[in-house]
């Protein structure tokens, strides 16, 4: 079975689960505003005109699409009743939603998941006009839980395509410590990942741009800022923040060496606080997060224990779901600040995957940031790959 | 200066012209959902937490973005004010926006352009809610007249970057039309173009499942479905719809060939008067394009010659602009069709670039389209590239 079946079929379950009626995608012109959703239900292929995919707890699997593009939707081969139109999608949609006489329709607005909210104010607008004189105009419902349980709860396939991803990205992180000379620039360290990323066959998490992140040295402003003309030198933390896509599914670690000085042979005891520091917060968050814990007490965890060993609090959220973006939404494992909405409040669910990444500056040296990914199971978070438990000493 | 300096001056005259204070892009995890309007003002680069991107007819560029961001904007060099947050953006929007105190503030959303359409329900509510209490709440209105002038409105630079596109695409088109042998599927045809595609180094138009479409004979289902395992035959027409991505930008050309039986030298009657009905639709609906008339007015030229002739209308629009993306907004050359929204009542501009792209099917042969690209000047429409004159006769 394909993914998309799959995950439509697993769509289906949940409403049955959450007693939600109808689930409706209503989208235009995807290839220039694409509803996150869509990756789900017609995977890479795009939409033209104004069409309405609807997935009921009945197990309907409906599309309303413009005759152009009929052909195409069947050969999908998802979705079981597929209606045409030449001109206007307004009339079926109302009769189609009229015959099915839902309770609820969720439909893709989302104030906590982005991932969740791929339903233009416009195209709103159009659906409450549409079913204007209906009963149905008044039971919109967001589709957040819906697609939050859909994206977070990953199937057998989409899981082993994320530990490949990881493995590689390790793979391509032990390569380059081997290639790292003093002296070297940021830049030519991106590229040689780059290149690594070629013959690895695999894609960006995120922009080239800023992937990887390379920070070397105390001088450098840590932050979704790419690689620059810093060179290596003796005495630098060089961090990384670093994520592949494979096969549509995405990493996202966080990885630092130390350069050592002439006559050292382990990194100076700040640096080491640091990385111990770091990796104890991860640990514990890790060991905290349980099915049905909320995200925030796990990231209270790490903060915690970054700030009360005399570090400045970190300005971030702890760990994001991973999956087909590697900022996916659901559940966060952050602080209840006003940019994450209501996501720390929600419960960890089997079968989600989480990034956990503290991080913290040594005055002199530089940005000691460690990232992991984990997948939550009925026995807690476990590690998909190995987790970095020394910092890696370069030679230079 | 970079193409987005370039557009974002751009957009500052065009709110000059249409006397707009105010254009404000309001997004979040661009990652997750793009709002098309970034092209233009960040380019391929994404904003993680809720960011605010403003432009002002007084020349005001203001960006406001999650700290950790701070730095990556600032290397675009584009926006002379940035603002940094850490954990809520409300403040500062609201602090932002007071003091400059716009008369209307265009937001992305619009009925007509999916292009400029970028603004999600949710964050359209949190704007209303942000400014609620404020004079501000009730400024907002549409930036599609914005939008639209700015995507259609080709600088030189995107203008170029088409032109190479069509180019590309009619040298891809000469040598596939000399590889074409009875016997070879749809599909075979398409992975040559592929193949070329790929030593040319441009992308997708539109996703490559249906890129090309190849459509041989009378059997096939001709529409957004890509190339299938139907054979070519002598007697059949062999019809294409294709288009490449360079450096961003779009081509979208339509060609015919037809496959001549033994003995003939050339192609049928009923296939020469197909031909020449939709190569006389094209150049008299070109003829009509000047500055200041309606798309619609050029649609139904096309829609009548072909009618007339007794061929049934085909149900779609006579053409679409081109950029970025193959089916761009704003003025439509087409009929006023619900699905099409107030489009084909807009007038045609300088610098815009449409397809025109009637067609029809030859009983018993196959699919007539054909495709072109023009640019719209002072003088009218202008051929990018040669467009089609005579089918293409194969001899197998």
């Amino acid at each position: 079975m394909s993914l998309i079946k799959e995950k439509v079929n697993q769509a289906i379950e949940i409403l049955k689960e959450q007693q939600i009626d109808m689930w409706l995608t209503f989208v235009r012109e995807t290839s220039g505003v694409r509803d996150p959703a869509l990756d789900f239900l017609i995977g890479d292929n795009d939409l033209t005109w104004p069409s309405a995919l609807i997935l009921t707890r009945n197990g309907d699997k409906i599309a309303i699409v413009g005759n152009l593009e009929k052909e195409a939707v069947q050969r999908m081969d998802v979705f079981t009743e597929i209606i045409g139109y030449d001109t206007a999608v307004s009339g079926l949609l109302k009769e189609t939603i009229t015959r099915l006489n839902p309770n609820h329709i969720a439909v893709n607005t989302s104030r906590n998941n982005v991932h969740a909210d791929g339903l233009t104010h416009a195209m709103y607008e159009f659906l409450k006009e549409y079913l204007a004189g209906t009963p149905y105009a008044n039971r919109l419902v967001s589709a957040e839980p819906v697609i939050n349980s859909l994206r977070g709860r990953k199937t057998k396939v989409e899981l082993a395509r994320i530990q490949k991803a990881v493995e590689i990205t390790n793979q391509i992180f032990e390569k380059t410590f081997a290639f790292i000379k003093v002296g070297m620039t940021e830049i030519d360290i991106a590229n040689y990942m780059h290149g690594l990323m070629q013959e690895y066959g695999v894609g960006f998490a995120w922009p080239k741009e800023n992937n990887p992140a390379v920070n070397s040295g105390p001088n450098k402003i840590v932050g979704h800022n790419g690689p620059m003309d810093i060179k290596v030198e003796r005495g630098h933390i060089i961090h990384f923040d670093f994520g592949v896509k494979y096969e549509g599914y995405c990493s996202d670690i966080q990885r630092v060496c130390y350069v050592l000085r002439e006559g050292e042979t382990e990194a100076p005891i700040e640096v080491q606080r640091g990385f111990i520091t770091i990796r104890t917060a991860i640990e514990k968050s890790r060991e905290a997060m349980k099915i049905g814990v909320a995200g925030k007490e796990v990231d209270i965890i790490s903060r915690d224990i970054v700030t009360d060993s005399g570090y400045p609090e970190f300005n971030y959220a702890l760990g994001h779901q991973l999956g087909r973006v590697a900022h996916d939404g659901g559940a966060l494992l952050g602080p209840l600040w006003e940019k994450y909405g209501d996501s720390p409040n929600q419960k960890l669910e089997a079968g989600q995957i989480f990034t956990i990444e503290p991080g913290l500056a040594v005055t002199g040296y530089g940005y000691i940031g460690l990232e992991e990914n984990v997948v939550m199971t009925n026995k807690g978070a476990e590690y998909l790959g190995d987790p970095q438990r020394e910092i890696v000493l370069l030679k230079g």
